[in-house]
């Protein structure tokens, strides 16, 4: 059997374009002689389609998007991932399923058991689980077609009860195909292959893995679709952020003989999925592994790229402060949207050293970017003045850096109002895990570029983008960070050092350490105290943060939730 | 047996608070006389602990605390909820229990099987649900013990696909105790009775029904919590709004004779949760309904209350325009916190009416609260000056409105660090739907008091609040309503009369009803079109808006969540 891979860009609830993206496919699939098209997870309407699958509306849009690309389907099969109605009247209204569309008609519905609910997931939500398994015959193979969570079940600490490959064995397959939407961190390209390989290596067949692309406002799906034989050895890898098609012939994936040695030999495990390491030694080099870096910058290219194109808008505007922040945001917008559609607004202060302005004016020659000057000072003026018969009398502080911050997101927010820019926010992970940050100020912005990565993350994103030429000024790279906020500042005079701050936010953000692990792994106790109450205290500051592209197995926004109002480690 | 109800207000993750909260309730219920202190759905960590789950050392401390808890416990029985390991190795880590603790140790667990994963709960995100279902044996009775959700599964279109108390009949128990942490909204205390008694109905037996009390952010628990005789009358209806205690003879309850008239006949749907009007004439009079608005007021000063408390601020600031909006809130604030803890700040600009500032004056006066004048004119000046050389030539727009809202934004904000108030927002939910505010200007704030309140309930709360004396000015229920950030500017320039948008919104909000169904309910279709395609459009505002006490079956925030890219009916 031929089968043709679809790994496509979808747009949530855009029926049409998602419609129009599958029947082309479907076409250019029947050209290239296949015999079953095959499409991602929820492909109909989109992943994840939240709330909108409350509404009937929205359900019979899904229905009528699934009848017109059955009329395509005459003498081919069509494979394709959506909701469909729970025909038991208990459980949820929905499941999570995939339908093989033949000759015009639905002949077959096979539907998700295992639902994942936790980080970015929120599949109970919505779907009932699939409680009956049954394998579907096409030209006379019988297929075992799960859903993306549905083949991560396996090993000695397992998350669900039932596992539906298991299931499926029962009717004697010939081929796994699975329809999936698995989001991207910069590790799990290795997990996925991973679990194909062990699947294969426990059921001895065949898998077709068919993954979505494209960002979904903070959510990134790295494509990466997969072939693997039945000796569990990869017969071929899609692109990865990016659209892809491929032709495979199933007769050249079964009969491969002795199973392959896969990479490791121990079984899946829930721990899998987070990464990797809690030595505090070695985290720093997992952090920054130039290869983590790599994927992490096509992910931040393709988020920012999508956000704006499915949100309909061309151009984007950043304040660039002449820190490494600003300017990696910026280099990061302009290979996404294009130099002429990213603005950058130099906007310096009483307390800003010259480097300041020459570094980030530096920068935006290089790129070619427009960029404006617009110091802040008489605005700053103008509100202290505004405020001195309330404030008269009080020292210099917070409020005050505060009201420069403020400032500057004023003056973004106006020229963004004006022209139709959406300000990019340069928040860094470090920043917004502590509350190093001002609310409404440089934490405006309608899409957080690099939230997810740490400050030691961010030095080396920049010096991957410096190569192989130097685009961001060295200056930039090397001074201390700084807000410019009051005379002389420099970050650390408020926090620790980013690479001892960077590792225990990395225990407890990413790994959930406990207190006293992250005190056991070496740290100073009173620092790890102060750090861990500093990210708890800071949950109200980021509950009012814009999406931010997630590249971590743990960031800030829809996979974290906490509550605001609570007192524990605070 | 005596038992006593101990309905409390408990602080997440705050585990000395809770316990001796606890344990005085314990020692209180035993100098009553009672055999049984019953506490609500996870009284030990507070409801919803959220993502502390995740953390082991969480975990122990509530071990640790329920430890502490026992050792009240001789002679005694005490029945507290918490989360406990899920002794299975498959499935979620952890069981939402309910513990019975005696004579020092715990001496039964019983765990929810019904598990809530839609609008504010995330249950299954943490825990597994029940598999097996027993009473527990206590002097002599069966308890047949369940919680919150677990009662809920009646009638023909179930959510779920176990009932609970069928299994628990099957032990022959002699009594009924729930521990529910079960939100307020303005229908849910009828509902809850409704269920109680269609509980008891059905299983013959008494109930006890032990519910939380107090704010925990954005979710208010409104205690109320009830007792049931067997012959389905409430015998005793505990307080709302406030911890109250109440001892109990089960002897009283049971053996009633013939099953009392419940108020309706028909069974519990999932839809009884949900508001009960789809008829457009009778909207409004429903949303404004006197005893809604009387619940609404307590919710919202419990709501200021609890988030202050908490947080460990006593001071709130707020920017008093003269309008509806922002005089609710600070009538309720002084409520909530007392007159000299809420700081109003009047901010005319060259737009503003003169009666703005008399009518906002007057109202402080009226109240007895700080306030002062900040004209914002030469802050708006200053920042139109600073970008004269990038806006010169360009026509007064949305981008000068919002420098007026934003400069606000920066006065509040400047104020609140300066001298430690928290910023409250009187942004309502009419403007929230429709994105008719000013990101980081009239959208911040740290709490929204009225934000899941449209235009015309807070028309009907400002007049309940004026009852039987007049607080806020006559003038301010009468003007039509503004922003007036440009000349002469009404709402009603932007927008519908509030009496037919917010009529739209509750059918698409609340109502999740379609296009179509709202316009076949009579409205006019470009309307309608407009309508929904702004709210769907201002997802990306609402999602950096902060924490909205919620008061409705559907507030913004946490409850209901969309993709912020997406394309459906925007």
């Amino acid at each position: 059997m031929k089968i043709y891979v679809a790994q496509q860009n979808y747009h949530i609830g855009n029926f049409t374009l998602n419609r129009d993206k599958i029947i082309q496919a479907v076409e250019d699939g029947r050209k290239a002689g296949a015999d079953l098209i095959v499409f991602s997870e929820l492909s109909v309407c989109g992943y994840p389609p939240r709330d909108f699958l409350e509404f009937e509306d929205f359900m019979q849009q899904i229905e009528k998007t699934i009848h017109e690309i059955a009329q395509h389907s005459h003498g081919m099969g069509i494979l394709v991932g959506a909701p469909t109605p729970n025909p038991q009247p208990e459980g949820k209204d929905l499941l999570n399923s995939a339908l093989l569309l033949y000759n015009g008609k639905v002949q077959g519905i096979v539907s998700k058991s295992l639902l994942p609910n936790y980080d970015v997931f929120d599949e109970y939500r919505y779907f009932e689980p699939a409680y009956s398994w049954n394998c579907i015959e096409f030209m006379g193979k019988k297929l075992a077609i799960t859903i993306c969570e549905d083949i991560w079940n396996l090993g000695d600490n397992p998350l669900y009860r039932v596992c539906p490959m298991d299931e499926l064995m029962k009717q004697k397959p010939d081929l796994m195909i699975n329809l999936s939407a698995s989001p991207f961190d910069y590790d799990h390209d290795e997990d996925r292959k991973e679990v194909i390989r062990l699947n294969v290596k426990k059921y001895k067949l065949p898998m077709i893995y068919c993954n979505a692309v494209g960002a979904q406002t903070e959510i990134v799906f790295d494509g990466g679709s997969l072939v693997c034989a039945d000796n569990a050895v990869i017969a071929a890898e899609m692109k990865y952020f990016e659209e892809d098609y491929l032709l495979v012939d199933t007769g050249n994936l079964a009969g491969k003989g002795d199973t392959a040695d896969a990479t490791s030999h121990h079984l899946m495990t829930a721990d899998m999925r987070v990464a990797k390491t809690d030595d505090p030694d070695t985290i720093i080099a997992y952090l920054t592994k130039e290869n983590n870096i790599a994927q992490v910058k096509e992910a931040l290219v393709l988020g920012i790229r999508d956000y704006f194109s499915k949100m309909g808008f061309t151009k984007a505007i950043l304040g660039s402060s002449g820190g490494i922040d600003s300017a990696v945001v910026l280099t990061l917008a302009v290979e996404a949207l294009g130099k002429d559609n990213v603005t950058a607004v130099l906007m310096p202060s009483g307390f800003s050293s010259n480097h300041s302005v020459d570094d980030a004016v530096a920068l935006s020659q290089q790129l070619g970017n427009p960029y404006h000057i617009v110091p802040i000072q008489p605005v700053y003026e103008a509100i202290l003045g505004t405020l001195d018969p309330l404030f008269a009398g009080t020292a210099f502080g917070l409020a005050e850096e505060n009201i420069q911050s403020r400032s500057r997101g004023n003056i973004l927010m106006a020229i963004a109002n004006k022209f139709g820019h959406v300000l990019l926010n340069t928040s860094n992970k470090s920043e917004l895990a502590t509350g190093y940050g001002t609310l409404y100020g440089d934490m405006a912005g309608g899409l957080s570029v690099i939230g997810d990565l740490y400050k030691t993350q961010v030095y080396a994103l920049a010096q991957y983008l410096n190569r192989p030429k130097e685009i961001i000024p060295g200056n930039i790279l090397t001074k201390a960070p700084s807000a410019e906020l009051r005379p002389n500042q420099k970050d650390s005079d408020s926090l620790p050092d980013y690479d001892v701050l960077d590792r225990i936010l990395y225990l407890y953000i990413e790994r959930r350490k406990d207190l006293a692990d992250i005190i056991a792994a070496g740290f100073d106790e009173a620092l790890v105290k102060r750090a861990l109450k500093l990210v708890n205290a800071s949950e109200y500051k980021r509950n009012q943060f814009c999406p931010i592209i997630r590249v971590s197995t743990k960031a800030f926004g829809v996979g974290r939730r906490f509550p605001i109002v609570a007192k524990y480690l605070s």
